[in-house]
């Protein structure tokens, strides 16, 4: 409790950034679904370090290894264990981590709720953590691309960046839904070019002192059926807004019109309903596809905020854990901005979100026919 | 499935907006606990409406039964149930919402999840159902409220408004932990005065259009120790910003720096450690009293933004349930800013939140010494 | 938590002996079920005392409201919260409980766990609890009913009495599926109607001497499909063994072959399958109905075992709440024996299993295919 | 879901009997337990096949990893995964079991759920899977027996058979809490010597005729203080009833006095308590130390009934996946009779609902004083 998520399409992540490796085991994945160990490797190679010269230079292979719950080829319906052990690894490197917190990372609540942590690379709370779930979410989007019956193309799951720093994408640049290879087109995977360009200029400037930045992810989602998310905890922007700031660095979640919305009238935010082609739909959509909880639709739209890697190789004030004060100069191979290399992972908790929220939709309203 | 909220102490609430009531399950209330209606009602009559010139003026009493789990004026540790009847029902005044739907309101979304719904001023979806949140709030904050043992003053949690529509209190106004008078000074819960008073002109103006403004609500806590959180998943912020994205209206959620803070550098962002009076404190608050997903003993500190009300006294375009293009003419006694009476929902959510995981903690971390 | 059952289908009930009332919230029901209080009411009227002679003669009308979640006699999908007042209290009746222990019932362990508790007349843990399960599995029972499509007669659930203290009932008579007819033609609900007889002479006679006996209920439901059950944990039958050691004054469950499977061999316990009308069937059911902790199709047998009700008019040594030896003499208007009235709980908690079971059956093997 | 177990301390279990391994993921261990591998080996030592010449002769090693949560000998309170690889497997061994459904077992039920199965020695629904029980079991037996502070010994949990066949051991000769070393005595574990060697003979007897027989498990535990269990669905007694029926081949649960108890009266069964030694005490222990579902302080005794092993060296009627009647002859190298190597799994689930409730009564009842 607490390590793992979703109710009928479960994932519980193991795995500290120094043990032998990390990994996850999903609970209630559909049975017969094909699906290859490549398929996962797709997922997990976008999130891999080393991709760029912008990302941290370390090289994790980060092979994935499957050891139950897929037979011949296809998912048996029950638990998939995958697991990609951990590499790399330079002993003693993070000594000084044992004894002094550093800023802004998880070294002293770690201390102050369990006594007791794993210190080398942040333990636990490292962001390799997120392999886990990269790899089921490989397969929750494995199910959602199959999941359109009859022509229709499945349901496609794109995040990007839309901001580093001060660094913002025009709007009017990101209208049309963003192709994966738009996406995958730079290292800072920002669909609009110009943009991309400065984002990388300015990571590398920030490096060059040590420092880092934050940036903005924008999601969307289409091809979702009307009905997911359950009210009234469960909705479907509770649930996405979970499992976003259960990711590492980050610092805000909002759907369709979100924090600007505060800003507008009812008479300007509200989405008029229309009959497009047989189907209820709205005319706009700052709603970001979900109304009362539940999928309307549209195209689901959300960001999410991450702060400056905590990381720097600066030299910091600190407190050591016998409580005296001291400095700590960051070293090592880190990202001076994570947020490209989080593209790949909040797809996969979205995709995990809809997955889950789809089964419980068929149960509930598609077991029993009244 | 859907209806809960919390692991260990776990709320269900149920009822609609013109059902016979509406009332709140609460499982794994600490025993021994005193309380009574009255410390129950407070709360409700802070959320009730009616309580100004600037909300609606319907008349709900909003008397609160306890109907189990409390005897002699202590918790017993089993299930607390409370009920509110419902009340000033108009029998016939929501006729038109039987079949059209009303935009940006979850009558499409409901129609297309179950097949049917209570239509009636919005059934389930309606903000009525928040009373069992708020009056299962009133009980948790009481435990934190008497969590402080020895001269400590337990746990505070205070929010208020910080903007409405484009008026947006001066940041520098609102350093210091507001007071509960301060909050409940004026209609809109601003405790900055003159920002209340442009609040308080704008909802007028713009009800006098038939129209309506969103807002955001800025939500801290003191006193919370440090430790409380369960990484990965049931990260603290996560299950808060769960938490409020499950309200209605909301549109977006950030901890302590927020969307601001991806504009910052590593260097501007981090929260230095210092030894202070004895214990580990940093000596900026960017990280909103969380780190790693676990309370760091700071103020916890985050914003919710809410859209404008979606019942606005203007004719919209829809569609009805046939499909068929039609107009909708908002009617009724309605909120031109339900942010105001937002504030005691979001409190009580987030002490639904503390109380939870202060068990957790308490269970995992505090049960067996080794 | 503790107070909830069910993972889809969830029931949480509340309510103790002396208060206002007990009831129940259901969440997730499916949505457009027709169904009515006096659909309800007839459940509970099975469960009610005073139904006969050989029962308690206290008077409780346990009339069922409707509070929530239905609508125009058909389920929304939303929370159902059903509640019956609690009536025919007598002030004073339990006094000498405030300060006694009594033998065998939970005065001592709720004081030991909780450090406080309501007395009167057991609180939460009085078998009066039952009636929120019994409401809420008439639901269950009646999604159950109308699952069989097309010329198929739908799940039917029938228990019945095997065993009153000595006298049981003998096999060869009851190799049918009773009716709910013969079921309910004598007050004991032993089908075998010259068992009934002696059943009914000794529970008269063990209560002309102020004593008490146990029994044992059988059930049975056919209709179930192949494929319930989720193994490794939620076995079809580890989740009827949770449901019904969790009703009160039971000690144990059995499925199929049972204890006295333990004496037989392989060769003479195993069912061989054949092929019976097209359909893959077992020739013997030994296995009761379930294999590997999955429905096979064939009939759901299981047996409940029921102690002596633990109030008698004797007079007990026991201890009090200071430790005192003292001495305790059973009052007032109880049954002594509770096994009939159980049978309309069994019945109901079976049915609640099912109905759960059938719905993440449909969800992860139903709802996607490859 | 459904491949979890425990609220608190919750394992997910993995792997099928042929696959890579079989392995456990253990959420929500306190942090600093001291444990090492070779704690966890004993346990897997015992019920590793090869024991004995009773048991199967197939050789597996079993030799646990620890891949995660361990860290300097401690626990981190993050989740611990174990992994133990298979080894020992005959490709093609399985080959008739692709296409033919073998009586009792659950291959039948598992293809009918799932539309799919892994044949492979039956893949998940192999008792193997139990191997991550018995790993994750052995941590919480170390947290049981390390929680009596001041002179207490601690919880000890101990199974032991009472009956193989229609061989009993006589209830006047398992009077006394038995050693481990009792236990341990002989391949059968039945601490009765006379009974153990009869058994063993039965055992032999029936193997050299290619069949099999069931048995009963007992299993006690002192040293469990008063208060653990949650009514009215967690009561103590269902979790146990729940986590015993969820093991492979079990038919019935019973506690206290079962079955047994129905035959009795009222006057006979209750528990008188007394104070022994300034503590509240039952003269008897019919109630098996559970009373209204929450432990009262005094042993915690229940039976388990196991079935005969399915596979069996004989051939049998059955039909294969297209409906076919067939024969099958069973190979390979079996136990002719399970239960002896059931005592270690048993005694392991019934430490992890010990273990999980200890949390919960913690977080419910020891966290806020008023």
């Amino acid at each position: 409790m607490g390590n793992s998520f979703g109710k009928l399409f479960s994932i519980s992540t193991w795995g500290e950034s120094h043990g032998p490796g990390v990994g996850v085991i999903i609970d209630g994945c559909p049975p017969r679904l094909p699906i290859t160990a490549e398929e996962i490797q797709v997922e997990l190679d976008r999130r891999r370090p080393g991709q760029s010269d912008i990302v941290t230079p370390r090289k994790e292979e980060d092979r994935v290894e499957i050891l139950s719950g897929i037979f011949e080829g296809k998912t048996t319906g029950t638990p998939i264990a995958l697991m990609v052990k951990n590499g790399d690894q330079r002993p003693g490197a993070y000594d000084e981590m044992r004894e002094k917190f550093r800023p802004s990372h998880a070294d002293f609540t770690y201390q102050a709720k369990f006594g007791f942590r794993d210190h080398r690379g942040g333990g636990r709370s490292s962001a390799r953590e997120t392999v886990g779930r990269v790899a089921a979410g490989a397969i929750a989007k494995k199910i959602l691309a199959l999941s359109g019956a009859g022509g229709n193309r499945g349901v496609e799951i794109r995040a990007f960046l839309t901001q580093v720093h001060d660094i913002v994408a025009p709007a009017e640049a990101l209208v049309n839904f963003p192709t994966l290879a738009e996406v995958e087109a730079t290292a800072v995977r920002c669909p609009h070019l110009p943009t991309a360009a400065a984002m990388i200029e300015r990571i590398k400037a920030v490096r060059s002192e040590g420092d880092s930045v934050g940036g903005v992810i924008e999601c969307r989602v289409r091809g979702v059926p009307a009905g997911l998310g359950v009210p009234v905890f469960d909705r479907l922007e509770a649930d996405l807004a979970k499992a976003m700031l259960s990711l590492p660095a980050t610092k805000g979640f909002e759907i369709g019109s979100g924090f600007a919305g505060a800003r507008l009238r009812g008479s300007e935010h509200n989405d008029a309903f229309e009959n497009r082609a047989g189907q209820v739909r709205t005319v706009t959509n700052r709603s970001g596809g979900v109304q009362g909880g539940i999928s309307n639709g549209e195209e689901i739209v959300f960001r999410v905020a991450f702060k400056p890697t905590a990381t720097i190789l600066q030299s910091q004030a600190t407190v050591d854990i016998h409580g005296e004060a001291t400095e700590l100069m960051g070293r090592g191979r880190h990202d001076p901005c994570v947020v490209p290399r989080a593209v790949p992972i909040v797809e996969a908790m979205a995709a995990l979100v809809l997955v889950d929220h789809w089964l419980r939709q068929s149960a509930q309203c598609g077991t029993f026919e009244f």
